[in-house]
C-alpha cells in the first residue's frame, strides 16, 4: 500500500523562544501533524542566529550559535538545511513562531515594516505559494507572510503595533483570541496567535491543532 | 474561591536530547498537566552541562552551557534554581527525559550503576518521598529513582541493558510498550518509557498523558 499520509514541512527559527523558535509551538506543531495522520520534515537555514540570549535575564551571551544547528535540537537531529528545500517534496509548509522567526528568518524585530525575508525562506514560501500548496504560521511569523505574499489575511493576534505593521506591509488583519485560526482560501494561508497572547501551553496545542487541520483541510478538494 | 490546582515540580536537565532534557517530553509534559487542570514550576539545577552536542552529528562541540540556563528555553525564563526547591510547594514532582537525565542529573550515561545523583536532585526525590508525595519519571530519568530508593516498581523500555542497570540497582522492572504506564502505588512512583522505544511524537504524548493523569490520581485519597 502506498504511503499516502501528508507531507508538511516545518521551517524552525533555533531553539528557544527568545532567540529562535518557539519551543512548545514547534514541539505541538510537530505533534499536531502526527495527530492528524500527517509526517513531518523539519527545515531550518544553516545561518548564525541573530544573537543568543539568556532566557532568564533576557541578556545577550558572549555565545555564537547556527539556526540549523540549534533547531535540531527541537528535530531530534532530524533536520535539512533548508537550502536544499524542494516544494515538490511537500503537501504543506508550516513556520512556527519565537523570535527567531523575526531575528533569524527575517529582520521583522530590528527592521519592522522594512524587513527582509532570508533568501531560504523566500524561496520555499514563494514556491509553495507558485505552486498552490497551503502554509500555516504561527505567532510573529504571519509578519513573513504580510512581507512577501500580497493582500493575505492573517493573524498576529491582538497587540497594535503589530497589527499596524502586518497592515502597512499590505496584509489584511483579523484579531484573534487564544487558540483561533484565521484562515484566508484564496491564498490557502492559516494563521493563529500562539503566544502573541497570554496563553497556557494546552491553548498554545489546541491553536497549533486547528491551524494544521484547516491546513490539511485546503489539501482535500 | 482559594487555587485548589495541584503543583507539580517538573526538573528539567537543559535543553535537547542528547546532552539535555528531551524537548517534545518536557513541553508534552507541560502540557499534559494544564490539560488536567493543575499548574507547573520547573526547576533545574545551576550547574554546567557535562558537555555540548552537536544533535546533527552527535560530535561534541567546543562550548560550555548550564543546564539552568539552557532549561531556561523550554521553560520560557519561568525557572528556578532546583538548589531553592521545598517538597513543602508542591503535591508532585516530575522528571522529564533526554540524556540530561544521565549526563546532568546524574553520571548514569558514565557511570552506569555506580552512578551518583547530583545532590539537589537527591534532596528534590528524597524530600517528595519522605512528605508521601508522588513521582513521575520518563524515558531514562527513572534510573535516578532506581539509584536513590530501594525496591521500586519502574519501566525504561525494553533496552536489555537499561533493565539489567536497573534491576542491579534494586529496582524491579516492567517491560511496556509505547504509551504504556508504569504505577508503584506503595512507593507512589509513575514511570513510562517514551523515547527509550521507537516513538512518534503522538506517542510521547500520550505517555506523558498518562503519566502525568496517573500522578494526579495518586493525590485522590
Amino acid at each position: 500500500m502506498p504511503d499516502t499520509r501528508k507531507s508538511i514541512a516545518v521551517i524552525l527559527s533555533g531553539c528557544g523562544n527568545q532567540d529562535g523558535a518557539e519551543i512548545h509551538e514547534s514541539t505541538l506543531t510537530l505533534l499536531a501533524i502526527h495527530k492528524n495522520g500527517a509526517d513531518y520534515s523539519c527545515y531550518a537555514p544553516n545561518i548564525k542566529q541573530h544573537h543568543t540570549l539568556n532566557h532568564i535575564t533576557g541578556k545577550e551571551m558572549d555565545e555564537e550559535r547556527n539556526v540549523l544547528i540549534e533547531s535540531a535540537r527541537i528535530a531530534r537531529g532530524s533536520i535539512t538545511d533548508l537550502a536544499e528545500f524542494s516544494a515538490a517534496d511537500h503537501d504543506a509548509l508550516i513556520l512556527p513562531g519565537g523570535l527567531g522567526a523575526a531575528k533569524n528568518l527575517s529582520d521583522y524585530a530590528f527592521a519592522g515594516t522594512a524587513c527582509t525575508i532570508n533568501p531560504d525562506v523566500q524561496k520555499a514560501v514563494t514556491d509553495m505559494i507558485a505552486a498552490g500548496k497551503p502554509i500555516g504560521a504561527l505567532c510573529i511569523a504571519p509578519v513573513i507572510l504580510a512581507r512577501l505574499l500580497e493582500d493575505v489575511l492573517i493573524t498576529v493576534g491582538q497587540d497594535p503595533a503589530a497589527i499596524a505593521a502586518v497592515e502597512s506591509m499590505g496584509a489584511r488583519h483579523r484579531t484573534t483570541l487564544q487558540t483561533e485560526v484565521v484562515v484566508d482560501k484564496e491564498h490557502r494561508i492559516v494563521t493563529t496567535p500562539c503566544y502573541m497572547l497570554n496563553a497556557r501551553v494546552d491553548q498554545i496545542a489546541a491553536g497549533a491543532e486547528r491551524l494544521v487541520k484547516e491546513v490539511l483541510d485546503l489539501l482535500t478538494p
